[in-house]
């Protein structure tokens, strides 16, 4: 049995993004080559939401219910009735499939805490989750908080690789020696691979022949660049019995701040998920929930300009990185950029560190991702476009200094 | 090894407060005795925040915060550090200790939120935890979740009761038989009993002696009623080497809405809850966090007065209950009041039915707090005066009709 001094050491948080700010710097002072680079900080580590601002129009949802008082600060655990009704038949359309509001839908404290609800409910000590590598740091992180066995199954994402995602014979092959659970992202993070129809097929049907339960994160599936195409694997007809799909506004429409997720499925997980949020959060913030109407209906053009403007972005960081033969595939969704570093005269945890003291450059090691991936970083790129091709032109020279 | 279904089961939250809205009344309507009784609804599931509205100026802080943008939407795991610092004084002169805003404070979403990462970080498989009975219904049923073994030490409440406050020597027994944790409430919650400086002196002694982590939750600290005194624990001079106390500002000053709530303890600990956070709800609600800004620095009067409405309010609700043989313990703090009611024709969770159809009272059965408390109810009086008092004479009306 894990004791929890090695539950939390595996837990270790102090390279996840955002908590940069906690690091002792002091070390790579010492080791520093050269001077330091000029340029405003660039905080790769999540999107800018100045850059790319909120929704139009969340402030002033959020204003309006708090104005509602009582009937607004208490709802149900799952969220306020009138809310979810009118969510679920916009995300119905969206999925292209039909949920119940009343029974197959919760609103939870953002997509993470909807991704541990469904964790929670499905994972216990000694349930195999099969996590794929890599991906979302909190999904093995979680199986790992819940006394569960990861059994990895390799992504295949690199230009490198002939075929692209899941080892379906691995996946399979776990299925068969007891795997109770598999959680992935499509889009991928940390490299933006959207899985294809034909896997997405293979995957919901051999959950239904092995009677596993799929949790699909689709956090990142309404950025979408041109001439991709997206499968909700809930819209397949075979499905097995047991599925949960995770969604949230934080990311496309730059509503974090608000910790809002909406997971949806099995109506018995979808119960269980509320009494688990019953007990460790009560309730996405009662006022925070109203912002969910400005969702899936935002202006027109909104979301086409959006998508618009990141692809510049992308495609302007990828020309800089391949120019500088940093292996990096093209994301065909999401804002993540995952380059791959040549061999350096320091670690990878050492080297963040540099690009953040010296560089002005906040990136996540790799390693958050998949412990070994220990030679790339993730960039979120929804940022200032030119802010962010200058910051990605001072990570290149950056691998100049310090390659072997 | 406590299956998922099995576990599940444990965390029922039909009956749990706030969840009255799904339940299926149309068997109580079968067995209703005579006619239904006229009033406005009078939801003592939770305090009514249109009669108690936020602190004022909660929603301004609000939204100067959602004007600062990226900054304040990804904040540290932990919460905003500028939040934290200032929080951190404000709420070392309230509880007469120094807590130090970077190694030990963590902003959650909500008391309960710090709750769960105060459980989540010292119970695992295997762990005992003593729980007082009647508590808080999330403390017992985080235990199970966790896979921990709960440990119920009785609180004696009751006017009838001699001595009030937890049996000691139960408590010793349990530090001597190997419990690893003690988590309890107080004020207490559901009866408003304040554990006596004495009392409070002899467990922070005990976990000293025996080793045992304490989490104590003084989320109602605030609103103490004239004549009473309040020892927080965490102030005294022996202490144990692992302490939590969590407190927030849902109740006194009605920001449930915002889902906000403050731990404050044992650095490694704190640091266990940040990793926690970093899987399961990221930070509390950015935006959120600068309600805290409005905590502890109300306009002047402002909680004398709030808590002097509530009393008011108490004593009315009691001498209805008392008038009527109805038991009921006065609270000391906090809005809750638990009366005892006498054998009835129906059982507990019938009877709250029919006073939620028949009577339009909704309370909380006592089992929430206590599987072995199944003749009493929980009301929270935070509401409007008059139809407090009011819906306080239809629960006896009730009583009366269905009285054995």
């Amino acid at each position: 049995m894990i004791t929890l001094d090695e539950k939390f050491r595996a837990l270790e948080a102090e390279n996840a993004p955002g908590q940069e700010v906690r690091q002792d710097l002091r070390d790579v002072k010492v080791i520093m080559l050269g001077e330091k680079l000029d340029g405003a900080v660039v905080d790769f580590s999540h999107g800018d939401v100045d850059a790319f601002p909120p929704t139009p129009g969340s402030d002033v949802a959020w204003k309006d219910d708090f104005g509602k008082g009582a009937k607004q600060a208490y709802t149900e655990y799952r969220g306020a009735a009138e809310i979810r009704n009118s969510l679920a038949d916009r995300l119905s359309k969206f999925i292209g499939t039909s949920i119940s509001a009343e029974k197959e839908l919760i609103i939870a404290p953002g997509t993470q805490g909807a991704l541990f609800l469904a964790l929670g409910v499905t994972v216990t000590v000694g349930t195999k989750v099969a996590v794929v590598a890599p991906d979302y740091f909190a999904n093995r992180k979680l199986v790992v908080f819940l006394g569960g066995e990861v059994v990895p199954i390799p992504l295949y994402y690199k230009d490198s690789q002939s075929e692209k995602g899941i080892d379906l014979h691995l996946l399979e092959n776990a299925f068969e020696s007891g795997t109770n659970v598999f959680v992935f992202s499509t889009p991928n993070n940390p490299t933006g691979l959207v899985y294809s129809r034909a896997v997405i097929t293979k995957i919901a049907a051999l959950a239904s022949n092995y009677n596993v339960t799929l949790i699909v994160d689709e956090l990142y599936s309404r950025m979408l660049y041109s001439g991709e195409d997206y499968t909700h694997l809930c819209s397949l007809n075979v499905l097995p019995e047991n599925l949960i799909t995770i969604i949230g506004p934080s990311k496309t429409e730059s509503l974090s701040g608000f910790r809002l997720g909406v997971a949806f499925g099995t109506t018995k997980l979808i119960d269980r998920m509320e009494r688990l949020q019953a007990i460790v959060s009560l309730r996405a913030a009662g006022y925070n929930q109203a912002v969910l109407n400005t969702w899936f209906q935002e202006p027109l053009g909104w979301l086409e300009n959006r998508i618009c403007e990141h692809e510049t972005i992308r495609d302007e960081i990828l020309k800089v990185f391949r120019a500088a033969n940093l292996e990096t595939a093209c994301p065909q969704a999401g804002s993540y950029l995952f380059p791959q570093l040549p061999p350096l005269k320091v670690d990878l945890i050492t080297f963040v560190g540099l690009l953040r003291y010296q560089a002005n450059v906040i990136v996540t090691p790799g390693t958050e991702f998949d412990p070994a991936c220990i030679d790339s970083i993730r960039l979120n790129f929804s940022q200032d476009h030119d802010a962010a091709v200058a910051a990605a032109k001072r990570i290149v020279k950056m691998v100049e200094i310090y390659s072997k």
